[in-house]
């Protein structure tokens, strides 16, 4: 059985489609054995819980919460204490992907926290993404996920800075694009957003704020391990750049605009 | 019919197979139609062809010279213009692919210059590699090359600050690399140089002082273009540093050594 | 008139010179017009205030509060409106100077907030400094603070730079100082700090750790105000390096060790 | 006696102040015992040494030849090794300051080579600057002189980032500059630019292109050296980000622009 927290619009369809629709958080965790949250950052995710007539208030009998927003382990192992103590179940879950696999159903989802939910969960997964990882202690898959974003958006940007170059010394993007697709940075990630930066439409699949957000979250956690991170700290100023330009809404690609000028 | 110079010690093993041994490169150029040169570097690369009993002492009636030495545009040109004043005919012919690729031979053979020359030099290259990409004047070819290299220097670097940070806050790397394999960034690349990272072994493919230098010529090309490329200069800094630490030598995976201390 | 909440050790050497010791925070502010605060961080800065028995509970009829602990402008902003509601008078007044400069006397004041308590510090602020600048807003001082300690971080760590590359080169670094002294860079900062690098002593003045903090509270005011920093973000990473290299309590210019490996 | 090579306009006035014009650069070595050059750049001051009727041509018997133009350490032994062969003695001489301090005759004077050169030479010093100062070996003052750019362009790049920052946040530059005046980062570089970039008007004392190619001088020595300079290399991009947006004629404050917008 599915029920829905009137907080957002989407509500309407879920509700047509057969859900039962909750005038509160708690009146969702009341109705539902297990309650997916997924909300727009983690200050949202927190009010969600410990606000009034929060989820925290209908937490007991091992039920399950499973926390979708993107979020930074502080905040997941924050939540995930408060659900336990009132003797529920909690399971981080971090989706890995954009607006296109979500649609394909390649989503990657990243867990960690009660491996029992977990396995509960296991058919909600599927129908959501091509495999899930389950990583261990709540806080991981956050961390996991940062990292994963990390990574997305340096490479990102550096092909931001090849794709600038190639244009400004007169060769045809097309062809770097058609090159990298023979070499051994073939992959959807790289030849997607290349694509998207000779185009020059950036049509959002995962939007740039977006990744910025995750640069610094990422950047903070560092912070506190006193772990230098300088390209993760330069690709994070360029986006920064990039969306102060405008373009936080665009796709991530977008970021080559602000390598290219 | 191949003619080896005897420059190098690999000499007698193509000789052993039937190869002919000139005595000096004018030896190699007068005997062949073709000629294929693959050197350490520009310097040596110019000194081949413009040197005493050099290239261009027999280059005439449509010789052909395959210039593989991974060099700069300029070079190339300055090259190019020589071989062609003589009445030969040029071709710049760039390698991309590590040690691994050649011996798969699935290395990607990036060509500019004569594209007569090029027609004809087809069944090497498809000896060499599984394919090959013609782009127009001389030049284009070398520049190319360094742009990919630059994405290619920018990923890794990028994939050693995930793979440190991944460590510092205690994930494993293997599920770093097992996530990455999953996820649109799953291509040959990042997933080999990630295990690299992940084992710490750095078996040589491609060096790392080899990508530093295709930075410092990208970086030079830039420059002359008034180009800013922060990305790829943080980029060049971390690999300087990692040759500066003794890992010149190792595969370019060991920038993770300067990223992680 | 001056009382001393007993939270630090040093209270007895001013107990001793005839000031009166309070129990909590409250008891100081009950017994004094106007408040001095000093203490380690804006966490901090907020428990005095908030917390239980806290500055809070005795303020009323214009006694003046003014909060000197380096802090961000958000943390200042919340205090002092808090002050304000219950009838206190604010200021917020940031230290410039190291501790060379407070035991000489010649620190620098910079105030934001009520104008009326600023001009009744002055004496108090002629004893600490050689001047103080008053800059309008609660906020204001904090946010200047930040800016000038932005500015100071940079220029270091670019001296770290280049007498690294002295050293690296074979030149004196004590030429370095001296020729220095000589050209338009000369101030106290750059020739402080270069001796200090050249010496490698790293007695402490101002500590690395404290920029860092600084850096980074910048860097998180630039990322709301959507303003890219790449040199600075830079700097910040290479103070976090410093910082794990384990030189975060020696003075600012062991930068330098980072910048020399 | 004064000789003039008539390669520059600014001969007339010389030649009617009293000096005598030669024809060709080695008609001026043949006319005096010491010769001073100074030129666009070190291409310009190898060709005028080793070209047709160039310096070389004249050199012998202890004539000296002091070398003044903004060049790199190779570029000066190279010249060096070429007049001592031929029996003459060699001074580089490297001019530390702007505009404004040649014409207040503040200039320092970085010199490296023939010691007994150097002494005879101290008129002619004192004349230009306010003080000269040895270093050894031809190819030190060179060196020197790149170390000091890099510190005063890394300098400036972070002042600019700290007044586009003030701006952003509503902070008045004028008051920035007034409080570094009051700090430790009083010096007249820091002060003069600080006032530049708050008026906006970058009238050039030092021209941003200037700045730029000393800055790429100092990255390719170090890249020699194996020695990593990452904030020094973030500030070359950001100079030759300010060159593109065509600042490159003004002053080198208008690195500003860069950092603003």
């Amino acid at each position: 059985m599915t029920s829905e927290y009137q907080g957002r619009p989407e509500c309407r369809d879920f509700v047509n489609a057969g859900a039962t629709q909750g005038q509160t958080p708690s009146d969702v965790i009341f109705a539902a054995d297990v309650t997916f949250s997924c909300i727009t950052n983690p200050d949202a995710a927190k009010e969600l819980v410990f606000g009034n007539c929060g989820v925290l208030a209908e937490i007991k009998n091992s039920k399950g919460y499973v926390e979708m927003t993107g979020i930074d382990a502080e905040t997941s192992r924050c939540i995930g204490e408060a659900i336990v103590s009132r003797g529920g179940r909690y399971l981080e879950a971090q989706i890995q992907g954009s607006k296109l696999q979500a649609e394909l159903g390649t989503l990657v989802i990243l867990a960690a926290g009660d491996h029992a939910l977990y396995n509960d969960c296991q058919s909600c997964f599927t129908a959501m993404g091509k495999s899930s990882f389950f990583i261990g202690d709540v806080g991981n898959a956050s961390m996991m996920n940062l990292i994963i974003q990390l990574i997305s958006g340096v490479t990102i940007a550096g092909l931001a800075e090849g794709m600038a170059l190639a244009d400004r010394v007169g060769l045809s993007q097309n062809d770097v694009v058609e090159i990298l697709e023979l070499t051994q940075l073939n992959c959807p990630w790289i030849l997607e957003k290349g694509k998207s930066m000779a185009e020059g439409g950036f049509p959002t699949h995962i939007p740039l704020a977006h990744i910025q957000k995750d640069l610094k979250l990422a950047l903070l956690m560092a912070d506190r391990m006193e772990q230098s991170l300088p390209l993760t700290a330069a690709t994070n100023e360029l986006f920064k750049h990039a969306k102060r330009l405008g373009y936080g809404g665009h796709d991530a690609s977008a970021v080559y605009i602000r390598a290219r000028f």
